[in-house]
């Protein structure tokens, strides 16, 4: 029996032919990835472990990208910690506030992740780089310190989830309203430590953009990865940011998922995830008012140029309405630099929104629009469990940047038809 | 014996022809002013009270500018303290994330400060509007709650030290050097509860910018008050921002003043107030190459649109340090859109700065730009105490935003001339 394509880049990087779901293997890293949170207690363990010095200075990413610039004495200790550990070993991806994003939209931009590449991070949303046909997932601190040292990483060989994917997204549907509907369907633990694994011909109508979000959030739904075959978006999205060479990994086709869905793209809706868990999700048929005091749009999820221009279609012309803070986050440095050029944040700025410097901040509850007792966001972020984004009386709506847009300029949960007619 | 400037504003808002230097009046107040730090509590000493209603809804303004977009539940618990009662008592001048900017910027900007005006405000800043020509002075959450309840308060006249001005600036030269150079002269204390009044013919080459950033430190000093004559250019900004009517009063020719200082401006030189005083001036034949961590360049002080486009004009086509996180705070959101359309942000950007939402946060170590032990900071802002903008062992050097632009490009602390040859 044939391995899935997670299977075959963990065989690959572990120097074996085959490998088995559930079996235990020891695997090269392409890349290691931590933040201003992990980062601190990784290189914490690092001395513990008497390591000296990192396996290879290219191959290691810190990203102080939570809580800056930073917001009190104890996050900018953290992040100086990380700091002088990047400068003390050589590190060539430390990235500066200023030179830095949102980890996980930064890492792609840099070209620092290729097709094939077996990458580990210290923040539960690495899988995001799926995206590239990668083999990438979240790992605790302590691995990171581990893999720092070494190169290497265990893993269990997942089994896996296949998606099939057909048809096409209608007008205002985006890949936040697949994986949303995705999570729905199966459950927040619905892929526990499985692949999901995208392929079929629906893909080629996918952005790369949308399937950064959608592999971003498959640990939503308990799954170790997310990944997608690759195809001339992909190729396209990797010759433009990287150098690098790189193998494509394809599945076996006798390889074995322990389940196939088939995914028509034309029957998604425009999806909302209501509190506390992704999975809690509604469409606008099961929606009524509901009012809400702030908008975020950002994050690991949905703060890329794409989100932006959807973001920003939708809100000129318009103004926010006065009771909702409007929160736009770019990514990245350089998306914010494009969305200005191309006149997005002029948009949202005329609207009566603010944007911010890059930061996850608002998703986690950390920084940059937290909420009080008894408010409520829709957030194009990833996350909505109890106190997510502040209080543990407030709550997330989770959504598309264009039901986000459209619910600022209401002031209510909206569709974007309700803005433009 | 005539009046001082202040003096007759006091009395004409006290109803009375005459008041001495140390005599208590009750006088009439034009606007009330808080913050999200400082509002919170004047709330609960106006109910307290028993009050019910404020005195005028024109005449309160409200600005959540120090911990937005809310970096906590904290700030955000305090932010809806506001914003609940600006909407129960209808306050007008409530301005929400998005509509905002920071207080001491937005109040003229909105032309809630109109010459001969007597304003109150519960931060200590809120000097800045002297440059107006009107009496404006910080005062505690106590007396904010009742002026907010009756549109009164409770004034010991001050007597008035006299700054006569003559000259014109070098070219780099700022307000702010020009008010750094008079707090080394006299010291912190050295115009304690006096006001400083500024006349001359020096004045006329001064910008409004200037002259706000000069009023606006008059508090370093120790000052009731700052103040300017009002010429041409204070009638044509007061012109084009309010539609109010409003009375120019100037000193009594045979007014007493404590002291007169003639300062040629022409003679100021460029200056930093060094750690932990803004009378521990330095001018740059005195500083030697002190390396830096982080340049802010906003606040109330110096984040106005010439103070970005002085910065702009050193940062172009460079790139900061590496070593230097650079944040670019515009006051308000208006000066952020103009900064923008006129190019500047996107000069910050290039050179590898950040650019934030309005917040005041940094200055006093309570957001976006936080400093870890032992790191150093060139700040546009206005103090430096010990621990200011972070932890007991960092530092803070208060410059303009020339000499700030200049060092985050050079990673230590320098004068624009070594930029710009």
């Amino acid at each position: 029996m044939g391995m899935t394509l997670t299977q075959k880049i963990l065989a690959a990087h572990a120097g074996l032919d085959k490998v088995e779901p559930g079996q235990l293997i020891m695997a090269n890293v392409d890349l290691v990835l931590g933040n201003d949170v992990t980062t601190p207690v990784a290189i914490q363990e690092f001395k513990r472990m008497g390591a000296k010095k990192v396996f290879d200075r290219k191959k290691i990413a810190l990203v102080p990208d939570h809580f800056t610039p930073n917001k009190d004495i104890k996050s900018a200790e953290q992040c100086k910690i990380v700091r002088e550990f990047a400068y003390e070993m050589g590190i060539e991806n430390y990235f500066e506030v200023g030179q830095m994003g949102i980890e996980h939209a930064l890492i792609p931009e840099k070209g620092l992740v290729v097709p094939g590449d077996l990458v580990i991070g210290a923040d539960s949303h690495t899988c995001t780089y799926g995206a590239l046909g990668a083999f990438s997932t979240g790992v605790g601190s302590t691995d990171m310190a581990a893999a720092m040292a070494t190169g290497q990483a265990w893993f269990k060989v997942p089994e896996a989830i296949k998606f099939v994917l057909k048809g096409q997204l209608k007008r205002w549907v985006s890949g936040k309203d697949v994986i949303l509907q995705i999570i729905g369907m199966i459950g927040v633990d619905g892929a526990l430590y499985k692949s999901m694994e995208f392929t079929g011909e629906g893909l080629a109508s996918l952005s790369m953009d949308d399937r950064f979000t959608i592999a971003n959030m498959a640990i939503e739904a308990g799954a170790k990865n997310g990944i997608f075959d690759v195809d001339e978006k992909t190729l396209e999205y990797v010759r433009a940011h990287s150098e690098r060479d790189f193998k494509v990994y394809k599945a076996d086709e006798d390889a074995e998922y322990s389940q196939v869905f088939e995914i028509d793209l034309s029957n998604i809706p425009l999806t909302v995830a209501f509190p506390h868990l992704p999975s809690n999700i509604r469409t606008f048929d099961e929606i009524g008012d509901i009012p809400i005091d702030q908008v975020v749009i950002g994050s690991c999820t949905n703060g890329r140029l794409s989100d932006l221009r959807v973001a920003a279609q939708i809100m000129k012309g318009h103004k926010v309405h006065p009771r909702v803070r409007t929160i736009i986050i770019p990514a990245t440095q350089k998306i914010y630099l494009e969305a200005m050029k191309e006149g997005l944040l002029e948009i949202f700025i005329e609207a009566g929104a603010v944007v911010s410097t890059p930061t996850c901040g608002p998703c986690l509850g950390g920084h940059m629009g937290i909420l009080a007792k008894g408010e409520r966001a829709v957030a194009t972020t990833n996350r909505n469990f109890v106190g997510r984004m502040g209080h543990v009386e407030s709550e997330v709506y989770i959504a598309s940047p264009a039901v986000a847009a459209a619910s600022a300029i209401t002031g209510k949960i909206s569709s974007p038809e309700e803005v433009i007619k």
